[in-house]
C-alpha cells in the first residue's frame, strides 16, 4: 500500500509543464526588486525558471549587495548608495555576533535594537536612492514592464511598482509584525495563531494565549521603527498619504514560502499562495571531497552542521562545549564553521567552509542535522527527512524550531544556555529514537505529495499575473473599508442604538400606561376613601 | 500579446498527470455517498475519474433516488426506504412550482416552508434508515474502505464516515447558513462577504451591511429545522453529544465548487479546495439535430434557454410572456420546456425536452443563454464565455445571478415580475452590447487559466486523503476551542479586570496618599490656626 499511489509525480510533470508552456511562447519583461541575503537565494531560482520560459528579467539592486550578483539570466542594474559592501556586511556580522554576548538582557535587547537599527537605516536609505535616482527610474518607466517580482521585507520593491503603475507579485518567506497578513486583509485570530516570536504553539494554555494577545496588542508598534520610514517616502514619491498597509495591500499574489507541515493551519486569502519548500532542489551528486567523508563514516553515517551564513564564529567557550558534545557521538560531523578551531576538537568532526547543505541532507547516510532553524534549513530538512537538533539564533527562527519540535520532529536548545551534555543527549536522542526519524519523514511526505511543484506554482503565478495585468478578482473587498466597518462597530453601533430606543419607548410606554391605569385608580380610590370620611 | 502566453495548459497536463500516474498504481476502495439530484452530476465524473485511475468506488444510496443509477464505473448498493422514487419527484415539482404561485408573500413562505420540510424529512428518514439498517452498515464496515466522498448538503455521509471512522472528503457547491464556514472554522466577516439569500455583492453600503449582519445573527436558526435532526440522529448512532458543527468539522477536505471569478474574495482554510468549474467538460460534437439548429441560425446565431431540471412547467400567462419576447429577438431559441406549447410560440423557438447545454454553449454561434443561476448553468455560461439573462428561482441561484450581474456579464429578472418587454430588453442588450461579452469572455479566461484542472485537483485530494488516512495538518486548532476561547473573550476580560484592579489600586493609593499628604497639612494648619488663636 505504502508505495502504491504514487501522486501526480510533481516533479516530472513540473518539467513537462516547463516544456510545454515554453512551447512557442514569446516572453514577456520582468522587472525584479529583490532582498539582498538569504531572501534572494529562492527567489533566484523563479528568475533563473522565468528566463528559461523566454522572459526577460531586470534585477535591481544596489552596488552595495551582498549576494545579489551578475548571472546569465537577468540583467543586472546597480545604482549607487553612500555605503559599502564591507559596511553591510559589518553590520550582520555585529548583529550575529549580538547573539552570543553576555550582557544582561535589556542590554542586549537594546544592543540588538541598535545594531538592527543601524542595518535598516542602511537599507532605507538604498530605497530612498533608488527612488530618487531620477534616470533609473525613468529608464525603468520606459522599460517596456509587464509586472514587479520583489520581497516586500523592507517594502521598496512595492513603492517602486505603485510608481511605475505595474502589478506587483510579492515573494517572500513573511513578514514581522503580522504585517503580511495586514496587508491581505487575512484574519488572523490570536487564540489559536501563534504571533512571531511568541514561540507558542497553535495549541496554548490559556497564559499562552494571554501572550499572544498581548504580543498582538503591541505589534503595530514594535515595527515602526522599521517600516514607518517607508510610509513617508511612499507618500512623498507617490504624492498621496501611503500607510505601511497600504504599501503592503497592492501586492497582486503574495507567494509565501511556507507549507502547513511546518506552520500551523490558519485562514489565508485567494491571493495568498503557498510554495513553503521551493528551496529544496533535487540531489546533485556529492563532490569528491563530501563523497569521501559519508562515505568513511561507515554503519554511523554523518550529522551535517550548519548556523547559517550569518554566524560566521562562535565564543570559544561555547565552541569548545559544542566540539566536546560533537566528539561523543560516533557519526561523523560536518561542521560549517569559518570561526577557529576548537583545541578540542574529536576525530569525529570535520570542519569545513562551506558544505553541500541540501545534497548532504539527501543522502541516505545522514542520520541528523543541527540548524539555527532559518527557514531555508528548516524546508532542506523536511524535504530530506533528517531529524533536526535547532539552536535557533534571530527572528523567526525560535518559532520555526518550535513548530518542528511540536510535531516531534526535532529538539531545540538554547544556544546560549545549553551544556555539552545536552547537545550531546539531544543529537543521541533524534538519532535514536525512532519516533523522530519516523515523524519527520511523515512531514516530508505529506509536504512532498502536492498536485503542483511549489517552483512551477511561483511562475505559474508571476505569469498569471503578467498575462492578466494583476489579479484583481482575488482582491477581497475588505480592503476598501475602514477598520471599524471591517468590524462591523458601527453597524453593531447602529443596531444597539435601535434596540436601546426601542427597549427605552417600550419601557416609557409601559410605565406610562401603568401610571394611566393605576394612576386613576388610585386617585379613584382616594376619592372613596374621602367621601367614606 | 494575447495569445502569447499559454500558461502550462492544463487540459493537456491534466491527462498527463492521470497517465503518470496511474502507470504502476494500485487502486484503493473508496465509499461514495452523493446526495441526489443535481449534486450528483458533478461528483459522478470525480468517481469516475478515480475508476480510470485504479480505484473501486462503492456508491451508496437509497432505493428511491432520482439521478443515482447503476453504472459501469462503480458499484451501486441501494438501501429500502419507506417512500418511492415518485414521492421524492413529486415534493420536488411541487417545490418548483411553489415559485410562480401567486399567493401573498407571507403565505408563500410557509408554502414553501412546509414543501422543504416535507422533502427534508424524506431525506432525513432515509438517512436514518441507512444508519440502522445493520446489515448494510456491517457490510461497509467490513469493506476495506480508505475514504469517504461525500456531498454533506445533508450530512448523511459525514456520520457515516464517523461511524465507521474512515476520513471523508466533502464534495460541495456550499451550505446554506455558513455552516460550511462554521464546518470548517473559517472566518466570514458580515461586513464584506455577503451571506446566502442577502443579494448583496461585496461591496455593500452600510444598510446591505446591515441585513448582512441581521442574517448573519439569524442563520444559526434558520437552518435548525433541517440540520438539527442530523445532530440528534447523529448522537443517538455515534453514541456521544454531537452538534451539526461537530458532525461537519469531521471533514478532512473541502472541495467547493466555487471559484473566485464567480464568488467574491473571502478567507479560506487550508482545507479548502476550490474546483469551481469541475462540470465544465470539453465540448462534444452536437448531434444531427441540434447541429440543424445552429447551422440553421444564420449570421444571428442562436439563444439557449433553460430553467433546469426542477421547472418542469410554467403557468400558462408566463410562458406566453417569455414566448412573446423570445419571438422577437432575430435569434433562434433553443428552449429546454417540457409543459405545454405556449400558443403564441413563434418560429424562432424550438421547444426541446433536452439539449446538450454544455457543448451548444460552447457553440460559437450561441449569443446568448437564459438561464435559473444554478451553480451548474453558471459555471458552463463562464467556461464557454456566453453572457446570460437569469431567472433565479431558488436557493442560491439569486446569489449567482447577483455575482455575474456585479461584474458584467449578465442581467437578471424577477421572473414573477418581468414583462415581456423586460425579457426582450434584455435579451437585446446582453447581446447587442459588447461590454457583456467582453466581461463574461475576461471571466473565462481568468477562470480557465489555473495551474491544475479542478478534476484533476479534485481527484489529487481524494486519494491524498485515501494515501495519508486524512489530512489533519490541514486542520486548525480553531476546532479545539469554545467560542467564547475563539473569540479570546476570556482573554480579553482577564486582561480587562487586571487593568480595572491596577487602575483601582492606583487610584486608591493616590487618594491615600493625597490624605496623608494634605490630611496631615489640614491638620498641621489647624493645629497653627488654633494655636494661632
Amino acid at each position: 500500500m505504502a508505495a502504491r499511489l504514487q501522486g501526480p509525480r510533481p516533479l516530472v510533470l513540473g518539467l513537462l509543464l516547463c516544456m510545454l508552456s515554453a512551447m512557442g511562447s514569446q516572453g514577456g519583461k520582468l522587472l525584479v526588486i529583490p532582498m539582498d541575503g538569504s531572501h534572494w537565494l529562492s527567489m533566484v531560482s523563479v528568475v533563473q525558471q522565468l528566463q528559461q520560459r523566454g522572459h526577460e528579467a531586470v534585477v535591481v539592486t544596489h552596488e552595495a549587495s551582498v549576494l545579489i550578483k551578475e548571472d546569465t539570466f537577468y540583467t543586472l542594474k546597480r545604482y549607487p548608495v553612500p555605503f559599502q559592501k564591507r559596511d553591510l556586511e559589518m553590520t550582520l556580522v555585529s548583529l550575529g555576533r549580538s547573539v552570543f554576548e553576555t550582557a544582561p538582557f535589556w542590554q542586549q535587547v537594546v544592543e540588538i535594537y541598535k545594531r538592527i537599527k543601524e542595518h535598516a537605516s542602511m537599507l532605507f536609505s538604498a530605497c530612498s536612492h533608488l527612488l530618487h535616482n531620477k534616470e533609473l527610474m525613468a529608464s525603468l518607466m520606459a522599460g517596456g514592464f509587464e509586472a514587479v517580482l520583489t520581497d516586500p521585507f523592507l517594502p521598496c520593491g512595492p513603492i517602486v511598482a505603485q510608481y511605475l503603475s505595474l502589478p506587483a507579485v510579492f515573494f517572500l518567506n513573511g513578514l514581522p509584525c503580522s504585517l503580511d497578513f495586514d496587508g491581505t486583509q487575512c484574519p488572523n485570530p490570536p487564540s489559536y495563531v501563534p504571533r512571531s516570536l511568541s514561540v507558542n504553539s497553535d495549541s496554548m494554555t490559556f497564559l499562552h494565549r494571554v501572550k499572544n494577545m498581548l504580543i498582538a496588542f503591541t505589534e503595530s508598534f514594535m515595527c515602526s521603527m522599521v517600516y514607518s520610514p517607508y510610509a513617508s517616502l511612499a507618500s512623498e514619491v507617490l504624492q498621496k498619504d501611503m500607510t505601511v498597509q497600504d504599501i503592503l495591500s497592492f501586492g497582486s499574489v503574495w507567494l509565501l514560502r511556507r507549507d502547513f507541515v511546518k506552520d500551523y493551519p490558519r485562514p489565508i486569502m485567494p491571493n495568498i499562495v503557498f510554495v513553503g519548500g521551493i528551496n529544496c532542489l533535487p540531489q546533485k551528486p556529492l563532490s569528491q571531497e563530501f563523497e569521501a567523508y559519508v562515505n568513511a563514516s561507515g554503519e554511523h553515517g554523518i550529522v551535517i552542521f550548519s548556523l547559517g551564513s550569518m554566524v560566521s564564529e562562535i565564543p570559544e567557550k561555547k565552541a569548545m562545549e559544542i566540539a566536546d558534545a560533537l566528539g561523543k557521538i560516533p557519526q561523523t560531523v560536518l561542521w560549517r564553521y569559518t570561526g577557529n578551531r576548537p583545541s578540542n576538537l574529536a576525530k569525529n568532526t570535520v570542519l569545513v567552509k562551506w558544505l553541500p547543505q541540501n545534497d548532504l541532507l539527501g543522502h541516505p547516510n545522514t542520520r541528523a542535522f543541527i540548524t539555527h532553524a532559518g527557514s531555508h534549513g528548516i524546508y532542506e530538512g523536511i524535504c530530506n527527512g533528517v531529524p533536526m537538533v535547532m539552536m535557533p539564533l534571530f527572528g523567526d527562527q525560535m518559532d520555526n524550531a518550535k513548530r518542528m519540535e511540536s510535531r516531534g520532529a526535532g529538539i531545540t536548545l538554547n544556544v546560549l544556555e545549553m551544556t555539552s551534555d545536552d547537545l550531546e543527549n539531544a543529537l543521541k536522542k533524534v538519532i535514536n529514537e525512532k519516533s523522530y526519524k519516523e515523524n519527520i519523514e511523515r512531514l516530508s511526505r505529506l509536504h512532498k505529495d502536492r498536485p503542483v511543484e511549489p517552483l512551477d506554482l511561483a511562475v505559474f503565478w508571476v505569469e498569471f499575473v503578467m498575462r492578466h495585468k494583476g489579479a484583481p478578482h482575488l482582491r477581497p473587498a475588505a480592503h476598501d473599508l475602514t477598520w471599524y466597518q471591517y468590524h462591523s462597530l458601527d453597524v453593531i453601533g447602529f443596531l444597539l442604538a435601535i434596540m436601546l430606543g426601542a427597549t427605552f419607548i417600550t419601557f416609557k410606554c409601559c410605565v406610562f400606561g401603568c401610571q394611566k391605569c393605576f394612576g386613576k385608580k388610585g386617585r379613584v380610590k382616594k376619592t372613596h376613601k374621602s367621601k367614606a370620611h
